[in-house]
Order: structure tokens, then C-alpha cells, then sequence
């Protein structure tokens, strides 16, 4: 059995949890929270929840340890740190801070005689995997990345801090006339605005300006004013009825030529449609737990990413089994 | 620059040498066929057409020998065979063979201290490497496959078998209304009649009974029998016109359930749109070769598939750049 830690009881932990239980060869051994650890309960029977400063203690009864925190602040400071005592499992997801944080995890895992592994999850992550095989197999080609339709974290944050705002949820959409030029294998160049829009959906306080709150939305920078974006005012009823989950997915789409004049078009697209986020996420950092575990018992040391790992080590089958069933 | 040879220069052989010149890291160092070597013209200039029996005497001229003959009857015999002087790559794709085959290579590959990669392609290939990464992800779930539309030449042989048929082209097409049942995660169990059609565009010969030539496609057993068939006789020009090409393609799609009562369901698709399908699959071919000149540089011997295969290898670019550019 592998026994496997969480670090981080939020939505993403919980998501693990469940996950955990669905592979027979890992068990949960442990918790971690910031949190008063007697306020929380977890869902597996037995299973200690302990203070996130009592980790170390545990690193002889936990073989991977699954990082759940959050990429702006908890992740580059944890990922590091806890490689000194556990292997570790991240969903680092802050696609233009992914180099120093592997240098860092890199060298605490290196020098600690740990493995990790970083920006597990599905973007970074699954696409990631399906971007590289993708320009890989059709270097004369273009590369697409769709997000949605789903829910933005984000930028539902970001919402929230306007003046005025009491709660907010912020879809990401792409635009369809844009998947089908993509999907043609045209190979269009899109705008930022050409590819996605947002759509808002707002509760004011009492007395707000709507009209301002609106107007503050849409010309954001960097969130809102490259998109075309509505925006709708509702009552947090039915926010809460209606926008309750974290839905998500998204596309990676590459069009190549092949062919003495490059005659012939081929599509490869990937596409996620997923009823919660963290859950879905949540799945993959544990299969790849899976991975870590087997080669750090096969001596790899330091840090990878998903572009590192052998697709055969996600699975619970043997060498044998994936060849005669699945391959 | 990595040294490719090919061996067998038919429409897979073709395919690999075009390939091989969108690869900047690669050069063809020689073709190989059992025609008269005077007889095959290659596109790349200075590349040598040599017999297929003289290969071992360019063994240290060539790092991968990428083989393009036919499953049935060429790889089973021709693979373990070079090995014994090569690295070796190929495409075998009778799915039920693929553990002897695989042992047979292994064997050779590690009596000789060379590397062989089997069944590389899209399926086997890419749809295996889908297969595998959607069922670790989502283990509560199903997987399905569909082929099409497209051009299966297995199916189309078996027609040209039938007494009075000239020629004969068919397509194998999914059933729109399977794709979305499973697309919408319901999971259904399906049929094969359920998950494809085919359709055949038949050219007999003058004079020939079509009323029974259809009544024997429609009856074959395992080719067509299981399925709902149709066949529209044409003329071998129209044949020639609008149906030269061998475009194919599939989806491989999962659903799977997660949370603490499977509440949430995802859906993971992968789909491949071919305009051709043999020069699809030597673009997989020879990206596949550079990771396994990459894997026996770096010591490993025997026989390998698409599964464990790092996908960082594939790339031309270092980890560093696929960390900061496509993670």
C-alpha cells in the first residue's frame, strides 16, 4: 500500500481523499491542516488530522505527500520545504513561475534524497502532456489551448474585491467560430478576444451601483478588458442555486501538415469536460502519487513534471496486463 | 543529427521519409526494399536505395531503423530479425498478438544490446497512451473507442477477395448517436452493431451479379456481418475520383465518477482527424524514434512501448525549454 499524506484540507484535499479511495493499492495515512486540527473532520474512518507544523514527525509513515494549497502563496514556499522530510506531489499552476519553482523543489528533493513532482493537475498538466505529444508528432503545425466552459477562480476573485460586490462567479467561454476555424485545420491567428469570452454573475449589496460595479468589471486589465464580457446582476440565492459548483474543461487542439507539399491536414484534440474542478484535479495528482512512488523506489531523486514520467507508472495494471489489454 | 533508416518504401515508407525532413535533429541515411533497388526512386537527394538483405552491412550507418512493412506477415519476422544489428521501431497493430511479438523483440533486442519500440502508430499508439492515462485518472469509469470515419484497408481487401469485384473501397463510420450517449457520461454498454456502420463503394467487374456480391459483403462474418452495411456500386473512375485518399481517424472517450458518491462526472476525450492515415502514422513513427535513440544513449535494452516512454523524449525541445514553453 502506499501510504499517502495531505497537506491541506480545502476543496482540492477533500477531492484527494476521495480519490485515494478510489485505488486499492493507497491509503490514506494522514492530514495536515493550518486550521485547529479538532475543527476538522475528515471523511475517511481512522484517519489522524494533525497540525501542519507536526508533519515532519510523520515522514516515516507517509510515502508521498500531496501538496493541496494554493500557487500563489502556499505551494512555493511548502513544495521546497516539505521535500527535506517527504516525497511530494504538487498542482503548481502559475504557468510563468513553473522554472523557479522546479529549481527550487529541484534542489531540496536533490539534496534531501526526496523526488518530487510539480504542476500536476490538468493545465498545468494533461494538456501539458497533450501539447508536447501533439507538436512533437506534427512539428509543421499550430497549437491551440481552450479554457471552459467553466469557472474561473480567479476572476471570480477578483470580482469580489470591487467595491460593492458581495459575491460573484465568473465563466470562461470559448467561442465556437473559433474552435471550428481551429478544428478545420486552418490554422487561424486569434486575438485574445477571438478566442474566449466571460460572463458574470453578480450579487450587489444592497444600494450598490450596478452600473459602476459593470463598468469596473469590464475594463479590468488583464481580467476583463482584452474580453468581450457580460454581465449579469442576481440575488446570492440564486447564485448559490444556480452556480453552486466548479465546472471546468477546456480543449488543446493542434492542426499540422504532413506530405512531400504538406498536402495533408491533421487534427489532434484533447478535450476535458468536467463537472468539478478539484475533484477531477484531485484525481490526477493521485495517480501520478502513484507514479512518483515507483520511481523514487527506483531511485530517481530531484524534481519532474508530468513530461517526465512514463505513462505506464499511472497505472495500477503490470507491463504485461497494459500490453495484452490496453495497448 | 540522428541516423534513420527505412525499411519497406510503400505508403508507410513514404511517410516516414517526409517526416523524417520536417525533423531538423534527423537525417535518412538509407532505404531499404526487397523490390530492385534500381527499380525505387527516393525523393531525398544522396539516399542510397539499398536491398533489403544488405541491411546488416550498414549497421553502424544507421542509428534507427524505423520498419514500414506489414504486420500480418513482415514484422512478426523482420523485427526480431534487425534487431539483432539495430535499433528498431515499428508499427504493429494486431492488437492480439502484441505480447508474442513483444517477446520475440525482447528477447533479440537483448541477446544484441539493442532497443526495440513496438506498435507505434495512433492504435496502438496514441489511443493506447489515452487509454491508459484517462482509465489512472478516472479508475471509476468507462472507456470507449471509436474508429472513423475513415478507410479501412483490411475491410477493403476482404471485399476484393469477392468473386466478380474489381476494387472496392470502405468506410468505417461511428454512430453519431453512440458518440454523444457516451460523450454525455451516461456510460451505456454498446453493441458493435451500435458503435460503427460501414459503408463500401464496390466496383465490379463486367457482367458480375451485384445483387450477390452484396448479399456476401453483407454476410461476411467478423468483417461486416456484426454490422449494419451498405453498399453503392460505382464505376472504378469514380472510385479513382472521390475516394484516392486514405483519410481515417477516432475518438477515444472516458467518463468517470468521483467525489464522496460519485456525484461528479468528467469526461476525458481524445480525437484524431487524418487526411492520411499512413502519414499520420510515420509522423508517430519517427518522433517515437528519436525518444528511443534518447532512452539507448541512455543505456536501456530490450523492447519498449509507447508506455514507457518518458513524453518529454519525443520533443526537440530540452526540459528546460518544455518547462517554461509548453508545461
Amino acid at each position: 500500500m502506499i501510504r499517502i499524506g495531505i497537506m491541506g484540507y480545502g476543496n482540492l484535499g477533500r477531492g484527494v481523499e476521495h480519490a485515494v479511495a478510489q485505488n486499492p493499492d493507497m491509503e490514506l495515512a494522514a492530514v495536515f491542516t493550518r486550521r485547529d486540527p479538532a475543527s476538522v473532520r475528515v471523511v475517511t474512518p481512522g484517519v489522524p488530522v494533525l497540525a501542519a507544523e507536526k508533519a515532519p514527525e510523520m515522514k516515516d509513515k507517509i510515502d508521498v505527500m500531496i501538496l493541496c494549497g494554493g500557487s500563489a502563496t502556499d505551494l512555493p514556499e511548502q513544495t521546497p520545504r516539505l521535500a527535506r522530510w517527504f516525497n511530494v506531489v504538487d498542482s503548481f499552476d502559475t504557468h510563468a513561475h513553473i522554472p523557479e519553482h522546479f529549481a527550487a523543489v529541484n534542489a531540496a528533493a536533490a539534496d534531501a534524497g526526496t523526488l518530487g513532482l510539480i504542476s500536476v493537475g490538468w493545465d498545468p498538466g494533461l494538456f501539458s502532456l497533450n501539447r508536447v505529444y501533439a507538436a512533437a508528432v506534427l512539428p509543421q503545425g499550430e497549437s491551440y489551448t481552450f479554457w471552459g466552459k467553466g469557472v474561473s477562480q480567479g476572476h471570480s476573485d477578483a470580482i469580489r474585491r470591487i467595491e460593492g460586490v458581495q459575491d460573484a462567479r465568473q465563466y470562461t467561454i470559448p467561442v465556437e467560430s473559433a474552435l471550428e476555424a481551429v478544428r478545420s485545420g486552418s490554422q487561424p491567428a486569434l486575438t485574445t478576444r477571438q478566442k474566449h469570452t466571460r460572463e458574470c454573475f453578480v450579487v450587489a449589496k444592497p444600494g450598490a451601483d450596478t452600473a459602476r460595479i459593470e463598468k469596473e468589471i469590464k475594463e479590468m486589465p488583464n481580467y476583463f478588458a482584452d474580453y468581450d464580457t457580460t454581465v449579469h446582476f442576481i440575488s446570492q440565492e440564486e447564485l448559490l442555486r444556480d452556480h453552486a459548483g466548479l465546472p471546468h474543461g477546456g480543449m488543446v487542439i493542434r492542426s499540422g501538415k504532413t506530405g512531400a507539399g504538406g498536402e495533408n491536414t491533421h487534427v489532434i484534440e484533447y478535450k476535458l469536460t468536467l463537472d468539478s474542478n478539484p475533484e477531477f484535479t484531485s484525481s490526477v495528482l493521485v495517480a501520478y502519487a502513484r507514479a512518483l512512488w515507483r520511481m523514487y523506489q527506483a531511485g530517481r531523486r530531484g524534481c519532474l513534471t508530468v513530461l517526465d514520467v512514463p505513462p505506464a507508472l499511472l497505472s495500477l495494471l503490470s507491463g504485461e496486463e497494459l500490453r495484452a489489454q490496453m495497448l
